[in-house]
């Protein structure tokens, strides 16, 4: 990772533009199209599809910019990284600034491409948002979106912490990590769409009317919390872990 | 591989949780989720995303932590291991607690958070549970899940066995074992639901009633015989294999 | 990558055919296959499908003959490497044409082929070719095809330079670049049919009748002028960047 | 690579074995599950699953064995690769019964467990045999199904041949070749059933009664032609080619 704060920003937005860009647009354009021959026939990617698109954005962006900036492109991850002496703690705001913006910065582009669709509209089509109740895909209460969504970023930076460990085989963690989002989002499309970042649920809830920017909350407080979990426990549950990243920054 | 017991354990416990939370998972939710649309039009993963999700729990966990316990996150896999002389006698019986916990606990997440969507009963659903006869997903004989079952944890453990080997490529098991996960799946879900894992399949059996738990026992045998078969074989068909993980060890 | 052109343009022409030939072909013969026993049911790939193959050209080509011409396959992708100083420009036109005729070659085999089924029309059947508002698998207007065709080679170029980049780990970038093309096509085949690619446009259009060859212009325009923005800016915005690729050419 | 046959032949009868099971398994099993809530909607891996199993058995294998063997599992592979100089001709006709008889156990077994669900036909099923004409999924003539497999060979041999020289990164040649196999079957399960292979069309063939058996001949000359001419041209298209497995062969 580089000290130079500047070109790390320049990566956390881009990188989170194209996880947003490219996972919540894949939702968007691509999970459901019928059939013109038989609407019975989904030719679309679905959930599947779906969870592929979200973890391929972090499996390329970070082999693209993660030795620039760490590859977070997820203010939950940053926050996790912090807390297991990863990054200096100086960079966390800067980073969830940069990745919020990068985030909402795609919503944005989604909605104009979107908007070249006759009838569209991102309130009824739900905009590849997040929800819990009724605003859930199938029909989850909040207490269980909360715990899965805990649960799962946990699981998510246990991933992350131990795959850039430095005893782990090295190159392979942007593999680890993309792959991680995809299983992330096969268990979880159904039960909140799948946040686990903070920035991903706001990049598109801004534009999909009050309704799932009045859920978003939740988007913050679940991701968050299991990311601090993990990144608290990680050196106490696997002791001797690398310092490597802290001490390259040098801080 | 380190020769503390502590961390590997918890590593076990860890991998085989996110195994059972995430293979699992990914079927109790998302295999089958009719469209609201048009019920003729399944959004979820299928038996394909199912697939898929249970190798990127063992290919996203073996770069984590299989540094430090071998990535095992099976009880079959460590037989196979202990009889290929990769792991020492010693640890067997604590790595095959460590995992079935593990599996026991990543259930009960699973139990609670299915919980959380109106009208969900463990026992109706099947819960993710393997099954012969009635309970095989696609009505297929005990004799046929036993024979598919010993027949494809055999393979499972010649994968391993070979990706690990100090003359294979280095770095790349996780990608290796991981996939060939999948590839049983991608056989054998609609034979016995998949286990090739006791720990996965009494992970979720616990919970989905007496019938599939009365069952279980041919999830422990088979899989743990065809481990068996391989971990004994394979030094005698590939000879001049690695010792290395053992000699690490120093038991 | 060598200095002698002429491995180098004969590894373009073949990346090339096999990209048009396996991603454009693997949504001509099956994208869509109705089960005999049930024409509700899509035993097809679908979209999910075609976008894996589209990014398994790229991922399997780039191993084997990447090493010797850098493996673009697609004239926007050498018209941003040149401009981010990694090809000599003296190659950018030989590899220009090196790229269309192989495209150009695969649509031929593809029709080839394609007439051995009765009732094969290239016009009715579309042919993969990609398209704006008729031509639209979806309906998207033109600015909308030009404005998501334009983004996402920008992202592609971000990706490419990023992951073959001297700080990056190294043989990764095939799996990154591939991965990469695969997440574009899970984007956006609703909106355009997914071209980046000039070459991937023209290979199968010049077999499709007039009215997908008159379109074919947008699918030259947008994603050239995505490369170049993404060429052009990649070094300002991540400087020290490796001029490696130019050095060892030695232009 | 070792000079020992007697290894080399048992991983390659291994492989081999892996190939048909794994690939022509998921399709017997696997591709079709209607769902039993509704029969409109497919539960199983369809076309798509079936590509990336039979992909997965090579890639996985290839890391288990391939520094055995060289992990061909594929008469047509070795063919090509005698022809470039890779294998020494002494063992293309040990090669070619080792991958021949493994093919054909792996058939054996499978009708062993197929036979364990109700109303199993294997001459009614198909029994993922390869086909042309009446027996081409699709109604794919001859004439087409002899120049896709021919051009899917070749294009085949060139990825392995490439991926493999001493020029190519190294250790990611398992991966390379493994997904080469998913692509070259997401285009054409649908033409021919895909072969490329004539070990894994005669494992199915010679339990599928007459018909197929009749046709397999022409599994055995289409990928023999298209690996003999990618095998001999690939060293004057990219001379300077590796020759290090013909020399570690020491033949």
């Amino acid at each position: 990772m580089q000290k130079n704060l500047v070109p790390r920003l320049a990566a956390e937005f881009l990188g989170t533009f194209v996880l947003v860009f490219g996972g919540a647009g894949s939702a968007i354009f691509a999970a459901s199209v019928l059939s013109g021959d038989n609407p019975n026939v989904n030719m679309g990617i679905g959930f599947l599809g779906v969870a592929l698109a979200f973890g391929l954005t972090v499996l390329t962006m970070a082999y693209a910019v993660g030795h620039i900036s760490g590859g977070h492109f997820n203010p939950a991850v940053t926050l996790g990284a912090v807390l297991a002496g990863r990054v200096e703690p100086a960079a966390v705001v800067p980073y969830w600034l940069a990745q919020l913006v990068g985030g909402v910065a795609a919503g944005g582009v989604l909605y104009l491409i979107a908007s070249g669709k006759e009838g569209f509209s991102a309130v009824e089509s739900g905009f590849a948002t997040n929800g819990y109740g009724d605003l859930s895909p199938n029909g989850y209460s909040l207490a269980a979106v909360l715990i899965a969504e805990t649960v799962l970023t946990a699981i998510f930076l246990y991933i992350i912490l131990g795959a850039t460990d430095r005893r782990a085989p090295q190159g392979f963690a942007p593999v680890a990590i993309g792959l991680a989002l995809t299983l992330i989002h096969l268990v979880s499309i159904p039960i909140s769409n799948t946040s686990v970042n903070p920035a991903r649920s706001l990049g598109v809830a801004v534009y999909a009317g009050s309704e799932p920017l009045m859920q978003v909350w939740a988007f913050f407080l679940a991701p968050l919390l299991g990311a601090a979990i993990a990144g608290v426990t990680y050196k106490f549950i696997f002791p001797d872990q690398s310092d490597h990243l802290l001490e390259e920054i040098g801080s």
